[in-house]
């Protein structure tokens, strides 16, 4: 098919497929006239998968185009695409070399004891955890640094979940395709699910608390 | 303290100093000359939180704003403030409007009434799981969708903790600055987790499936 099918089959304007094509996100159509070039199914497929993880996973062009590179090479296991997958959806604050990264280095490392978890110290999400960690330090906000233990239960059992579904669709590209948009939306997905539990358990909450409050209270006393 | 001292006890630069300033993310100095201004201990405190919620919650300027105003409103609720703050950690796919959108729709709102959430129509989750969800399906990606349940019961566990943590330190200003931090950085905290509760959970799987694998498999056959 020529670029002005591709692209309304994938949803995807022209010149974000020439941008996709110049990136190396998109590999080339073959050839066919000197200003013209064919286009197949593979595009877009792969068109959408590349909105997938930008628009949705909100990862970088370089993010995704390191991604994808590791989805195309036979040679690398799903382990390591994955592994790949995660650097691109971890956010690594910059390290500051302190007494609070210190102690916050101290703490994820009894965490990850206490889970039992095999963890190498170059996983992002490692690294990541210390600088949260220590910057809630600085701030003087201990509710996050109290509360570790319950984040790490409830993503522990959301992780095994995660791993577990990694589906073998009978060929390595689309069980690789597949394991990377799990990682990838499943993060966004998390933070929405998130979103809507609090918003509910902030209305739950307000409602045990509303009769000690102002003119609600005045209501509830009136009824006793 | 003068712009080089709030500059060393934030650990910010002066560059980065000026640019909030006419951002408007730090109130001005108290003016002392034509080129001189006096800062306080609220300035080193405000610095630090801007950039914890840039550096390590990954807020856009914009958003750091929004956040900033609602915190420094008195008349906005502790309820609006996190409100405001969990639009800025909830990034929301443009919306495509196709039949995968609306059963994304059915799905989203059956996870609602099936987990008895109050959530409003404009929730930024509720939103972008719309478009997760629908984006799942048209890449044909189906584990996430059949797995949605198993994420919502981890969230929900997840939330409640975080909404029973927001602590009352006493003043308005102080506690509504920790829900925020706690908000924020929780996000940045779970993404943290996941990766490496994700990494120790393929460890335990791989060990698990290793002697079905290749020379593995060779060996677990000549022990039988």
């Amino acid at each position: 098919m020529r670029v002005a099918e591709l692209s309304r089959r994938a949803g995807v304007s022209v010149a974000s497929i020439k941008y996709y094509l110049r990136e190396g996100l998109l590999a080339p159509g073959e050839r066919t006239g000197p200003n013209q070039a064919s286009y197949d199914e593979g595009h877009v497929r792969r068109l959408r998968l590349v909105r997938a993880l930008i628009d949705v996973g909100g990862l970088s062009v370089a993010s995704t185009r390191e991604v994808l590179r590791a989805v195309d090479d036979d040679e690398v296991r799903l382990h390591d695409v994955l592994g790949v997958a995660q650097v691109a959806v971890t956010a690594v604050p910059a390290p500051t070399d302190d007494h609070a990264t210190a102690r916050a280095e101290t703490l994820v490392d009894a965490l990850v004891t206490r889970r039992g978890w095999r963890v190498g110290p170059s996983n992002p999400g490692r690294r990541a955890a210390v600088e949260i960690l220590a910057t809630c330090d600085r701030l003087g906000a201990h509710d996050l640094l109290n509360g570790l233990d319950a984040y790490a239960h409830a993503i522990e059992e959301l992780a095994r979940t995660e791993v577990d579904t990694v589906v073998d669709r009978g060929d390595r590209e689309s069980t690789v395709e597949g394991a990377v948009v799990g990682m990838v939306l499943g993060s966004s997905l998390i933070s929405a699910l998130r979103a809507m539990a609090q918003e509910a358990a902030g209305a739950r909450r307000l409602d045990e608390c509303a009769p000690l409050d102002g003119a609600d209270a005045a209501e509830g006393a009136r009824q006793r």
